[in-house]
């Protein structure tokens, strides 16, 4: 294991976390509150700290996979603690497991909250807390890649550790300018998303925080009811582009490289917004008579399916009162999820059209014996290897759910709230059903649930493997063995 | 496709079913009731026509897998038609929907009903019911197997579509002898329960009756509480015998041919009981205050959970009231399922053994990217393509079960109810929770929803890809071309 290597990464990871710090510290001088000290001192203390620890480049910067595993299971771990301080330290969110439950669902893009009164919470530490959502969505060490150079294989065992979906979308041959490209396009439609917010008559402050809830998929607002309270053409303007940042940003990349017709052949974005236009279509039609107009209807069944589908989690009814139907179809996007390469989180759009055309072909098979085929999408044929990891994925998917709800079940509370609680942390949306349902929150859950969920929610964001190798004591067998050198 | 083959398949299925019939009809003399002369009439009719039918033996007797799908899927259909006419002659059960759900809830094993009051039915009627669990629980083809001679692959097909589990144990060389010595090991196992109920006290009608519903792990009993008004030791000896029928039955095949340490090696056999166990265990504790003492605390826990992990259906008191980590605990158990190559349903416990290897091999792919392994189980290697075919058959487990989950949802009942019902016929069990609980029915679904149930059964016991391909309109492409003949 490259040992050096990982204390290296760290260090940028806690320099990176210090640096962002001093966001919720400008808001925090302008609103002139006192807990914008602690979060000076501490940004103070993770920059300098992160500059030490990372002052001397390694000469070895090869990352095998096992190490690209641990060093993002670790710098995630790092970032939730580290990010957690400043709450407990404010005495805003005094208990330790409740303040790393808030901050490991920021920066996982969760979005569940142990908070019952958002609005008691000062302006630096609401920043702080949509901020991580926003460092999250896209990932910290994607924006390490972009600033840090390295080795070509170590790049890829980096970025696909953290990066959503089956496979990393190649768009552009060199891994550091497809990480730039990445946040460049985030960064982007974030900024358009501010302004339109701002323009449109919402508050700065409310505008700034809810584009980073947005765009990482979130989901954490500045307010007790979330969306509710917006007026409607805010509300469809966050709705559309909760829908844009689960979208797959290879599709933004064709775009700006002018490769329209390539980015409108995208199957994975053709099949996101024809589930997104159907599960509106079959909720607008459950709800008749709920809401007062078609326009309401429409405005809620399609919010609602924005926000549970990109695992975003911001709400603008307690869809706990809908239809059975209605109920179902949202806990079945929950599962779907986003697309891949998207900051949105669930089991992605492509993994679901992997596994379907897996089914197909095995019908095919049964009836054309001799015929052996490859899976294809969008033209391309789909590895043997990445139909293997997605069959991977599902095996652990089940394994951590159902071990999970195990766990949390011992509280006794209904099976719905299990169920929905652990699909919503597992998959990074936030609300649930029944008593995690969107007007309730966290709160209530034990320390042991609470550490479940914890886990979950990183797990999920990382997409399972690397925090299982994380935790496989075989991982460490020769720790200290010399890793080989490679030139990428 | 080889028509002709088909036809005189069908033709031997529905000359078996009449022959069973007789059964009944033997019970009806005894009782002196009316509804025997429904069950005379149609045990003519069927073993008559059953006779014409398949009176010329075809010369070609090739089957391949496609072929083996239909003719699976066919014979199911023609059983659960045929097998319901007698309620609906006797207005026993007077609506064909229903008399068909309750009869592939019988055939499949499921033991699910519609029934609000068991007790007023005939013995005639009840005892056919029970004799479908039995007829199905080994599977009506394999019996058909021990009895008609085929060429070798063509036994295979037919086996492989009907038998539950991811592999045919091929105990014997030869398809013919495995389906005779599974047909006498059921047959001794049977007796022996009759025999043994009977001896305890139990009224030999019950007797017969319940040993069917246990061996072919279907759950219909002759009283409308179940087994809770049977004395403690007769609920003991189902509970035991529901475990030994949920067993692989190659684990008894070894032991009669004198391998017992090869019997006691199977480790699908040990995960099987290690489960029950660790299960019956947890419940136990969970239950403490809900009973009187310990000795019935541990009958009620471990009934239950025997009754559903082999998903037999039989129930001794009303575990919808347990606490929720007891309830959690049985609704995995309902998807775990019972061994492969026994009569029990589920996912199979062979198949999460191949699973939970499937995701130790791929982190060690991460620690060890240069060394390629393949699964064990049993000291034996497990062909690529079994591992494959797990993953796919996971793929339209999940499929099948949310597309279920999706139709029945529109009638609006609790989600708990949605999920159990659903969950509860596809693996065959019976009762769920909530509205479907022990102490409820099926009779309040709408007809669309009992449909789904019944597809659900039929494709939960033939392992959903046979009932697939048999729908699949691409199967009946070129349906009138010559089968090639092979010899086996």
């Amino acid at each position: 294991m490259n040992i050096r290597m990982l204390v290296y990464i760290l260090g940028k990871v806690l320099l990176i976390e210090g640096a962002l710090m001093l966001m919720p510290v400008i808001c925090g001088l302008f609103y002139g509150e006192v807990q914008v000290f602690y979060y000076i001192g501490l940004a103070a203390i993770y920059i300098g700290a992160g500059f030490l620890i990372s002052l001397k480049k390694p000469k070895n910067m090869t990352i095998f996979i096992k190490d690209g595993c641990v060093a993002t299971a670790l710098s995630w771990l790092v970032l939730s603690v580290c990010g957690c301080i400043p709450f407990v330290l404010t005495r805003e969110i005094p208990s330790f497991t409740d303040a790393m439950f808030e901050t490991a669902s920021g920066f996982t893009t969760t979005g569940a909250s142990i908070l019952t009164d958002v609005e008691a919470m000062s302006h630096t530490s609401l920043m702080w807390r949509s901020l991580t959502h926003w460092i999250g969505g896209m990932g910290v060490l994607v924006f390490l890649l972009a600033v840090v150079p390295m080795t070509g294989g170590s790049n890829m065992n980096l970025m696909r550790a953290e990066s959503p979906g089956p496979t990393v979308g190649k768009i552009v041959p060199k891994v550091r300018s497809t990480a730039k490209m990445l946040y460049l396009i985030y960064l982007v439609m974030t900024l358009t998303e501010i302004i339109l917010l701002f323009v449109c008559g919402m508050p700065l402050f409310d505008s700034i925080c809810s584009a980073f809830g947005t765009a990482g998929t979130g989901g954490f607002g500045v307010k007790n009811d979330s969306f509710a309270s917006y007026a409607p053409h805010i509300q469809w303007i966050v709705g559309v582009f909760m829908i844009m940042f689960g979208a797959n940003f290879n599709f933004y990349y064709y775009i700006t490289t002018k490769q329209i017709s390539k980015a409108f052949k995208m199957s994975e974005v053709r099949v996101y917004l024809a589930v997104v236009a159907v599960a509106t279509a079959i909720i607008f039609f459950s709800l008749r008579g709920m809401y007062d107009g078609i326009g309401e209807t429409l405005r809620q069944s399609f919010f609602q399916v924005s926000t549970i589908i990109t695992t975003t989690g911001f709400a603008t009814t307690d869809f706990d009162l809908w239809p059975t139907i209605a109920k179902f179809i949202l806990l079945s996007l929950m599962i779907i999820g986003a697309c891949a390469s998207s900051t949105g989180g669930g089991v992605k759009i492509a993994r679901l059209q992997i596994m379907f055309k897996s089914i197909k072909r095995e019908i095919n098979t049964y009836l054309h014996p001799r015929t052996v085929k490859k899976i294809h999408i969008d033209g391309k044929p789909v590895d043997g290897d990445i139909e293997h990891s997605v069959a991977i994925y599902f095996f652990i998917y089940l394994v951590t759910f159902a071990s999970s709800m195990f766990i949390v079940a011992f509280e006794g509370h209904d099976l719905v709230t299990v169920f929905s609680s652990v699909a919503a942390t597992l998959n990074n949306i936030g609300p649930g059903l029944s008593l995690v349902g969107p007007t309730h929150n966290y709160a209530f859950f034990s320390d042991v649930s609470k550490w479940v969920f914890i886990f979950d929610m990183i797990a999920g964001r990382l997409e399972l493997l690397p925090l299982i190798v994380f935790l496989t004591p075989s991982t460490y067998k020769g720790i200290f063995k010399k890793t080989p050198r490679l030139q990428g």
